[in-house]
């Protein structure tokens, strides 16, 4: 088929060439410049975001009732700082809010009067009067016409009897006066050309009946077939001809349906067309199929052919619904079919007439050369062209085939517009043949090229760039630097904080409720550990009240902290980090004097907190940009997320800083204000983290500081019907409480509660028979006696493979006797006091344990002078013989104490490593690929580590957090640890109107 | 500087060729290739992967002391596909395992041997008598020596005093024989070449102080000095010359005070040396603070000056601290510092004897010309190499320097594989000299290029290519088409499936728990809700005794389907969607029949399962790749996730199929064994799961189908101890029920129970004054009335503005008396029968409430006929007059009733909206932009609709689920839904072994 139209080419091209010619120096209405609306047209092609705000605008007009609301749409589509906005609507979007009253209404009115006129341009008339005096003039000028009735969407049966109404209605006033219109020329009789009826009207069937769906295509073809019947009986009356428009692919089967029902039922009567869309895939098959049926019954037909003006439409709905898109996806192929398809119809003009409707010069020119090579007699083809729109088009038209017919539609303006935008967008968009021709002024060549050459030609331009990689402007986080002691201003920076601390502290510390110090008559006093009689801080304590009060503050902060953008509620965790980093050796030594934790150990705990602000930040800002589900065109699905509400944050004292800045921070960067209750122990610590948020220039009562005792306090807040989150890390009793008492939902409470629960851990390292000794014997001392044993992550069994046994307790033994003993100030000592009296209690109570299940092996204690002191020093203690069963080997000491525990092979090393309730953290020191690997598998934890010592996890590198009774919640310091705090939201918009969508760089488009 | 050398360059250039002919043809024995030695070497040089294999081995092998530990080890190291791995390796790897006994034996033991020896290659000895006739025998070649005794990590003061006692030891037997050794040429008295101590030691000064710490300079300094010092005191007796080492970095300033101390409290005695390394940035600083300090005191030294062995260690210990890199990070600016810093050395020749200590000719050749440049005297400096190593290299420099000394290291074989990997790694190091000039034997004048040209050549050369994406082998997801009934292949399936369907059903429905049928004599019967007397089958119920076995079976299976890949888990789900794809319109049918769905809803139903299948399949591929947390070097640390444990699925009747496959399904792909307790209402196409999995081939006990009461095994399924997750979609009332009994903890329970909890909504759609109506009806119509409004999506309040009140409900209501109600059988209905005679009454209850709270606008019922037929009917009603206080405004019905709300502006639309306890849906039909942007922020639901009906929520696209008292848990078929099912675990592996670590193509290296 190709060929043949292929070698009628240069006739085609020359044809096209004498047409530009005849028109040349004439441009349509609609592109001239002179006038508001060619202004709107230029600006419109040449800004992508003004066009999207124009055309809905003109969308949502005739809804625009009142003067109030037509100004503020004006300010809402077009205040923005766009130069490429055109004045008279800058200007009305900015002087309509301030100057109001006069100056806004005449502005108003003009801009109204603009669009409306502009919409004016397309349709014939408003009401059926107007509408018949149009055609008139039109006939005139030597035009025939074919009317439609613009309508809404019917949604009911009244609409769709009304909508019949009005068509009866427009039959009726012409019929008064057809009588008075001359044939156009070459008329004999009443026809015009001498075959063709003057009155011609087009129906759209869906309109006809509101109950139309594609699942009952019989009972969609009665229902249209119901209302249209009248109409045609009608036009018959009159000796008109009727066509049936089509619409949306969903509908075309019973369209054809309806059309071969009314055929059928008035054969004798031939002036009934339907129009078939040269844009669909199946257009080839749907004509082809038409004239077989004509030709089987006996029954000639009529087609007008165009090409189509939904692709938009059609397009983004077979890609919402994950059907095959339905139509070209290349604008040149739609341009092929046509000529392709008007040859088959002209091939056919025995039993067909057509109707070629295209503003396309090159595809008019193809029609005519076509329709002379096969001799077609001139009644059996027409043109139609669309009213105002292509003037010098359709006088082309009519200077060489004489036989032109506008479509016309006439009708209300609300309905008008939605016309109006397909009008526009036809006119603007970058493939349409008029913006090339008119507006583009391409070459001639170009625009009368054959579209199979353009096809190919389009194709092989394709290139695919790839697309540039998304940065938010913040650096990657990285992790804190570890002290590095090889500094002499390192070595030096702790024993001036430690001395400035002290002299400054043991006054009283106050509450910190809604930006407010708060202070009670019950006080805490916290201690030295390493010397009981020295205070650190007096620390007021929170009653049921103070909760209250902190509870009422943060659930007020609430409301507005929730809409504070992510990135600025990010902003301030990143101040907060600032501070830590400007103030690390004085919190340090804070550090070091209240809990007794070694330089190192505090230093990496306010780092660790200062990675919690950074990382946090970071994953808010990630969570924070919505992301897009799915790239369905014409739709812009969005998932983000929002604070779940009042927060509390029950913290402990073992990373009394870097904990608590966590768990607070990850709330508050959610959005979730908090009401803070540290550890008693480290309540001085905690205060820090007021300071912190001073600094960092949070909002008053989105942070509230509320130490308290758990009896007094504890369930209060648990049950409160204002909180919830809770973000608890301790002991896994606390913790399961707080579990069972929170899912109960308390009168007035608006949301199910989120417990997010760190709990204990008895955590094993499994010493392999080939296992760096090396590596693993101060990997396990590390593990086992860094800060006392006072994390929960602390190695507090050893469990160790028969082969190495002897070898590897024999070092480790000498190990931990070699190990220094004292204070923590002092940094040659390797281990201190423990936290505070009870502490050392419990940790005494369990030695005794200890050596009664097992043999000791090291008991090393402080010397004497150092008991003296009265500190709350506790022996590092290690036990062999032990197995478990033995309450020392399941139960958390949290403590100095490390008990060995003989494997004969690495299943049983396994099977032991497993066998308590926790599953924490885990170590394995091994060079066997294999038993690493069934580690890895077998050894479940929550952080394993291979060759490494199961302490130290660094935000985001060694995110952190176990299951089973070691803890409900995901990962601190991990990817998913804020979705914790955080409701998620999706919201999901239609991005399309009138069948017109913006289209997003990420749309799955066709390609 | 730098102008200087290279003025000097043309005579360093030159010396180097003449270097380079002294020793033409000769190649150090580690690259002769006859040897196996040679034979590794090369394989190492060549494949990465083995060389990381082999080093690894090596640095094993001591400790594998049975047969079967080296074989074990052998094969794990070895047994690979892999070609390039050395014959005799793999040939011990794969036969030591089959063959066992005597082949084994041998070839064990001559790998060992060839390793052992390898070793002993670059060691003078094992022990002292060894090391001492290895000496003797150099001497006599004319080499003079530095003996290093090769120790491990001293892990404790006794290993310490040990390795001391060493150190005295060999000085103990060298003093001995020391008489009998002739001086080296040019020898006066005891000196060799005039003016060198014989005797000659290194020592490694940490190994001497098992608490040394960067953090205590001064503890560290004493420790060091304290045992240290006796063997300088025997040292010097014996007229013999001291070297400390200098080892990483971080002891760098213990050692450097640690030469003072030592230096300063025997002024007299000259021969106490110290290193420097060149590879280090400060290396300028410390050198000429250590000349300055020297002047200062009057004390001459002497200086070794290296590139440095610790180069992997450093940086990635840099890296994983976050520090800044204290090495050059390109090895030509070691180069250039070792030539910059000699240089200084050399100009201060009157007080530092300098021994400059390389391999590189380049290097050598420098240093030469410097010194002769600068007329240093000969006695004022030598040349170090190190033993066993390039040969040819200390073979020139006896030719042409003399003065050459070789380090020495001897001691057991355990640290000496340590040793023997950091030499194995020099001479395979890409940028190695030897590598390049023995084994590459590359360009002459490269090697000699000026290390300044060689960096700016390499910093040209160096260009980044980007990371190619990763893909998994599988398509995007996409949802599964929606059902297009334009295709007359879809409006026959569906009468012809309902017809098998309906001919088959009505039979007993068993049981299926562990792979097996089984029946109970308990049985619930489910109708057709448009005919309540047809049967679609008779259902087991299962009492608690089932429900236990269920349970038990899960619990069984999951010891091993936790483990299946994630990858693997996931095809079974593909196997499954397949089956769905297949039976579609089957399945559809018994919807139809058994819930009373229209067509097109049913249909959904499926796709959505589809969709369910196919999407979490893919989001557990995602998840199961460990996630690569951090980039430090020398560490990975992975990131997965591990299935909870049993989980029980709680579904409702509404989505019959989706919801359930979209729960079940989740938890299975994520490793969570199922109990599946379908509502009793649709437990026919619940059973359809059982067809399902089937057909996918899941294992048995992985899915077993549970029916049965509430009131029966409810509470004892979610009580169970042996259940870890409940997934429930249902009421709110139930939900809450769950909830709070899930959080006890019961006897036996090893793991906290999580509940995701999908319950109700009173979902609300704003009409803004501007709306589009046409879309605003028929969308608001579809939300409240499709499936009978029984979708906990469903629009259940229309919340209308004032100004557009009147327009939107005549439309409305003339649109909702146009719709057509009847059996959903029939697709000319638009809306059916509600889903059991239980809901009816429920939604009848409400209706009365509905009429006595408000006006009815509509209440649109089937015809007198069909009522007849006791189909489960109830009118489709709207009434206004609502306000937020009426129960219909507040409480979910779960039925065809939608209370129309006026709101006088936007403000009270949102108020209105928001005020339910529920959080699920929502919409609105506006077309004003900041009214939306308003709705985005403001309308505070799960899934928000702008321009679209709150219904129809797609996976993926439309990730769906609310919060407030509309669910806990995240979306379901949103990206963070199977995180619910999943423990996250991290493992962190240490993969640096004796400061050898793989290079990752992800990590953070230096640039």
């Amino acid at each position: 088929m190709t060929t043949d139209i292929s070698s009628l080419d240069p006739r085609i091209i020359a044809r096209g060439r004498e047409f530009f010619k005849s028109i040349s120096g004439e441009s349509p209405s609609i592109f001239n410049k002179g006038w508001w609306t060619g202004k709107v047209m230029d600006w419109s092609m040449k800004n992508e975001d003004f066009k999207i705000q124009m055309f809905r605008f003109v969308d949502v007009l005739p809804c625009l009732n009142t003067s109030e609301s037509l100004s503020r749409h004006i300010e809402e589509y077009f205040a923005t700082d766009d130069a490429n906005i055109p004045d008279v609507l800058k200007w009305g979007a900015t002087k309509t809010k301030i100057g109001g009253g006069l100056v806004a209404k005449v502005l108003n009115k003009t801009i109204r009067s603009n669009i409306e006129s502009m919409a004016r341009q397309f349709i014939i008339g408003q009401v059926s009067k107007e509408a018949v005096k149009g055609i008139k003039k039109l006939r005139k000028d030597g035009f025939a016409f074919v009317l439609d009735l613009l309508g809404e969407a019917t949604v009911s049966e009244a609409e769709s009897a009304a909508y019949q109404a009005g068509y009866l209605e427009v039959l009726e006033a012409i019929q008064k006066e057809l009588g008075k219109w001359k044939p156009l020329e070459g008329g004999s009789g009443d026809l015009d050309w001498g075959h063709a009826p003057k009155v011609n009207v087009a129906v759209k069937p869906t309109a006809f009946y509101s109950q139309s769906k594609s699942v009952d295509l019989d009972g969609t073809a009665s229902g249209m077939m119901e209302r249209i019947e009248p109409i045609y009986k009608k036009v018959m009356e009159m000796g008109g001809f009727m066509c049936i428009d089509m619409e949306s692919l969903k509908y075309k089967d019973a369209t054809i349906e309806l059309y071969k029902r009314l055929r059928t039922k008035y054969p004798d009567y031939p002036h009934l067309g339907i129009v078939f869309q040269a844009y669909l895939r199946c257009v080839d098959d749907d004509v082809r199929g038409l004239l077989d049926w004509s030709r089987e019954k006996g029954l000639p037909i009529s087609i007008r052919l165009v090409k189509g003006a939904y692709w938009d439409y059609e397009t983004v709905m077979a890609k919402q619904n994950d059907w095959p898109v339905p139509v070209w996806t290349h604008k040149p192929e739609s341009d092929i079919a046509f000529e392709r398809v008007a040859k088959m119809i002209l091939e056919n003009a025995d039993i067909c007439h057509f109707a070629c409707a295209s503003h396309n010069i090159r595809s008019i020119s193809a029609v005519m050369e076509t329709a002379s090579e096969l001799n077609v007699p001139e009644e059996r083809y027409e043109f139609q062209v669309l009213y105002g729109m292509a003037e010098p088009v359709r006088k082309g038209l009519k200077n060489v085939a004489k036989r032109v017919r506008l479509y016309c539609p006439y009708g209300d303006l609300l309905p008008g517009m939605g016309y109006l935008v397909r009008r526009l967008l036809e006119n603007t968009a970058n493939e349409s043949f008029l913006k090339q021709t008119f507006a583009d002024e391409a070459d001639m060549d170009v625009l009368l090229e054959n579209p199979e050459v353009t096809l190919r030609r389009q194709l092989e331009e394709k290139c695919v760039t790839p697309e540039p990689e998304q940065r938010d402007g913040l650096s990657r986080f990285s992790n804190f630097p570890v002290v590095d002691f090889t500094l002499e201003s390192e070595r030096n920076a702790f024993p001036a904080s430690i001395a400035k601390i002290r002299s400054r502290m043991g006054g009283e510390v106050p509450l910190f409720i809604n930006g407010k110090e708060v202070r009670t008559d019950v006080h805490l006093d916290s201690y030295n550990p390493a010397d009981p009689s020295e205070i650190i801080g007096s620390v007021c304590q929170a009653g049921v009240a103070e909760a209250d009060m902190a509870i009422d503050a943060a659930s007020e902060a609430y409301l507005s902290w929730r809409d504070v953008p992510p990135r600025e509620r990010a902003e301030v965790l990143l101040k907060a980090s600032q501070y830590l980093k400007d103030n690390i050796h004085d919190l340090s030594a804070t550090q070091v004097l209240e809990v007794g934790k070694q330089w190192d150990q505090a230093h990496a705990d306010i780092a660790e907190a200062i990675d919690f602000l950074e990382y946090y930040a970071r994953e808010m800002i990630r969570l924070g940009n919505p992301r897009r589900m799915g790239r369905a065109p014409g739709e812009m699905s969005q998932l983000f997320y929002q604070g779940k509400g009042v927060a509390a944050v029950i913290a402990p004292w073992n990373f009394p800083l870097a904990i608590s800045v966590g768990m607070v921070s990850a709330a508050i960067v959610s959005g979730c204000p908090v009401v803070y209750k540290p550890a008693g122990i480290s309540s001085c610590v905690g205060y820090g983290l007021v300071e912190m948020w001073k600094a960092a220039g949070l909002p008053d009562g989105v942070f509230n500081y509320c130490p308290g005792k758990g009896s007094v306090i504890g369930d209060h807040i648990v049950d409160h019907p204002k909180v919830s989150v809770i973000a608890f890390t301790g002991s896994m009793e606390v913790g399961l409480r707080i579990q069972e008492r929170a899912a109960k939902v308390h009168p007035g409470q608006q949301q199910c509660k989120k417990v997010i629960a760190e709990m204990g851990g008895k955590n094993g390292t499994i010493i392999d028979d080939d296992a760096d000794l090396d590596e693993a014997v101060l990997g396990v001392l590390y593990a086992a006696f860094g800060f006392q044993g006072q994390k929960c992550s602390a190695c507090s069994r050893v469990i160790v493979l028969d082969a190495i046994y002897d070898r590897f307790i024999e070092r480790l033994t000498e190990a931990a006797k070699s190990v220094k003993l004292g204070p923590s100030e002092n940094p040659s000592n390797y281990m201190g006091p423990v936290v505070d009296k009870a502490a050392q209690e419990n940790v005494l109570r369990y030695l005794e344990i200890a050596e009664s299940e097992g043999n000791v092996l090291v008991k090393h204690e402080v010397s004497a002078d150092l008991k003296a002191t009265g500190g709350c020093y506790v022996p590092l203690t290690i036990v062999d013989g032990i197995t478990k069963e033995h309450r020392i080997a399941q139960e958390e000491v949290f403590g100095p104490i490390l008990s060995v525990m003989r494997a004969k092979d690495m299943d049983e090393a396994l099977d032991i490593a497993n066998s308590t309730r926790f599953a924490l953290t885990g170590a394995i020191y091994s060079r066997s690929p294999r038993n690493l690997e069934r580690a890895f598998n077998e050894f479940r934890v929550g952080n394993l580590y291979l060759n490494k010592p199961s302490v130290g996890a660094l935000v985001e590198r060694h995110a952190f957090g176990g299951f089973k009774m070691s803890g409900v919640g995901s990962k601190s310091g991990g990817p998913d640890y804020l979705l914790q705090f955080l409701d998620p939201r999706l919201v999901c918009e239609n991005t399309m109107r009138r069948g017109f969508t913006p289209i997003e760089e990420d749309d799955e488009w066709v390609s």
